[in-house]
């Protein structure tokens, strides 16, 4: 039996009601002008929340590994200014009460949807926690993950399908929309879907977005970035400005038929 | 570089314009009475095409395995009545000459997508060939399965999308929606998205069905039995008569956004 | 419960006893002198029985093909000049009859394993059936393709693992041995493993052809060519002679800590 | 280019030598004379290592999660006794300093291989580190968990390959021996096998020991239990201690055949 469906609230932003949201921004936070103008931007054109890393895991070890604390000025600035709430990722339990004074809502990311020693400590806390799927973890185990939040207290949760490891290569992962109809239909949680990573690719975010929303996604996580090619991140998979705008655009369009709006 | 993007016509349906096509029918031909009123309803609702198995593979040896040749007269006399183009797999290169008397266009499964002696056979043919992608392969594999076909002379082809084989267990296959926004952008044939067998669920087909229309493709497969739980084939992936008239009416509703229409 | 084990007799070659078999041969039958010189050379070196193929199945449209009826008459006077039984692919229900006269057992290849009117004409003959499995194929599937043969008729059946499709890139396929372990425990067929294959690397050929012995396969099918970087298919994962040769000898070295003998 | 084999001391025992080594014990430790009786009994039989758990990471939030804490007495004084190295696995960074005085090396669990906080703790500790490979990690990524634990300055590095999860559930992993070969083949680490989670099925435990050892692996991880069916973690796929004799006995008359010996 589904429990009830419940919304979460982060910040100003309400997930899982009749409305849609959009958490844009960069994959990393590079710089005050960059963040700020991503956000500006993302803003204007209809994004609930912020979205950028601060902490970055990346399999090679000599990779861009984020500016970390001392970002966390920075990244609050801008969300101050803006006026919306920020969500970012949390990869070690020891940031949790540091980390808490700078997010609304904290990010598992995927490869520690199992890191069992954070969630539970993220059980204990009072922040909306915005579960990625792990990347080759079946439905089944991510509902599971999200136990081993909420059996600590918090139940403030958030699903958010960001693509599975599969055999095919034309794409960086393969975007599981059935799991965000599944989630919509069995769990009581909002269920979000990331394109950028479903995809890895900037010129399929546009269809891939539409296609979440359509299957029942209560949002998206979009990485935005002013110059992708130029991202010290993940830039192949970041929309520039422009394209963030044509998203907008046709979100507007094709929301009222789905009978969902951005609010 | 993309070829440019051409339309493929089986019948009185064109597929790759601006159109969206449903083609609609049972899993299998089971009588005379289980196809025609199928075929009737689906009409009715806008279906621009009827599906229909004739000859069956299945897993077990012990499964029904079609009406096979017993069908065919049953087959061409619904499509006649119908007035509605007819489209059924063809398992066999030496069903091709027989079979070609029934069938607007042949369906080639995802178990034969490496059947290379019958996509030769079928280059040879002049009906138009839908493509479905093997259940474990690659996006290249698929668009190559296509020229395998071509290179014989026959450019009448369709792709479709069916969901692919990954770790995940809760729905039956893993539907690769990612794959039909690349062969959109990639390839010039048109793209058809089979929700039935890319969910195995008949509660996610109308999400899955939005989804696959808001991620670009050109159309539908779609199952649906007058009474699903006494199927002989795939009852629990199939429609009945009321969720399918409710899909068609949701389709209705976004495909404008999208700009496209039923036709 | 498991049927009790049975042996398979491929001309002078036993499959399933105490005995363990090498199958060795070129990819594809390329020329006389190319098939002969390896014919030659691995019998000398223990191989069994030969392998060669006649008809390739290639993904790509233009790659080689294999010489196809051609070369039906060199394979017949290599293996009679040898005295070695020859098994060779079949790829299409219609070669059964010709191709029957040259072979001493059809190989079912991993894309046509699903293909039912394939096995139903071998059912159907009283040649032996080496089958492959399938690149994506459950372990359920694998044996259900094999009574998919023996419901006609045939029950000389030997499986072969030849490795599957999974998120693993650094080698070709991805060698499931459990799968080999699993079907000496459950089923009454003797069961092969294609390291060629398996691996897709000729320097893991070794290691992975000893592993596959000690996990219990019956014999094991060997890709071997005089100059692997000019074959014509599959070179990269061709032993040469002098390879093949300490292969034997490390096989001769494992074999009887494992109770089993070349014969 | 591939940098010299180097050789791992755990204690008393060597890895990555001609010698092999086994490296026994329950899944979970549960009680003094569970874990007591397992250790002196894999030890008569040739174990030169001791495995047990002390904080589990189950899926299921609701699962046992091992004595932790409370057992690093018993475990020290059991290790203590039969003056065997003890290895354990570590969950979360905050537990190195204490745990540092239990064991003898840092087991890196396949859940916790992209837990980079935890990697670059251990990076920082002096003892060796056996780096099991995540269930959907990469081969590529494997070794670049390594370089996060090496770039800190701990380079006594043990790869341990324990399964792939792929399509296939007719055993609970895909046992990848592919990548202990390619890891031997172009990697300094030593490089173990983990049967037990490799098949999840104590039937198949002796023979994929066997084909482990024959791929080229330095030795094996294997769960043992006095009495699986009553096991608090994974019993379906610990050895009895019948078993486990004979899977020694196995061993020894296989490794001379590969030139290696239990020491």
């Amino acid at each position: 039996m589904k429990k009830p469906s419940k919304t979460v609230k982060i910040g100003s932003m309400t997930l899982g009601g009749s409305g849609f949201a959009v958490i844009a921004g960069p994959c990393s936070v590079e710089s005050r002008e960059q963040f700020q103008t991503t956000a500006q931007w993302v803003k204007k054109h209809g994004a609930q929340a912020l979205r950028g890393g601060l902490f970055k895991l990346r399999t090679d070890p000599s990779s861009f590994q984020g500016l970390g604390e001392d970002a966390y000025k920075l990244a609050f600035s801008v969300k101050s200014e803006t006026n919306l709430p920020f969500i970012s990722e949390i990869t070690d339990p020891r940031q949790v009460s540091d980390l808490e004074e700078v997010v609304d809502a904290f990010q598992v990311g995927s490869r520690n949807m199992h890191n069992y020693a954070l969630l539970k400590e993220l059980g204990q806390s009072r922040k909306p926690i915005l579960l990625k799927r792990g990347l080759a973890a079946l439905y089944k185990e991510w509902i599971l993950a999200a136990e081993h939040i909420s059996k600590w207290g918090n139940d403030q949760i958030v699903l958010c399908e960001r693509g599975i490891r599969t055999f095919e290569t034309s794409t960086r992962n393969t975007f599981d929309l059935n799991s965000v109809a599944l989630a919509k239909r069995d769990t009581p949680y909002p269920v979000l879907a990331d394109p950028s990573h479903g995809t890895g690719d900037a010129s399929l975010v546009i269809p891939m977005s539409l296609a979440a929303a359509a299957a029942g996604a209560d949002g998206l996580l979009i990485e935005v970035h002013p110059d992708p090619k130029t991202a010290l991140s993940d830039g192949f998979q970041s929309l520039n400005f422009k394209q963030f705008e044509d998203l907008m655009s046709r979100l507007n369009r094709i929301l009222p038929a789905l009978q969902r709006d951005l609010q």
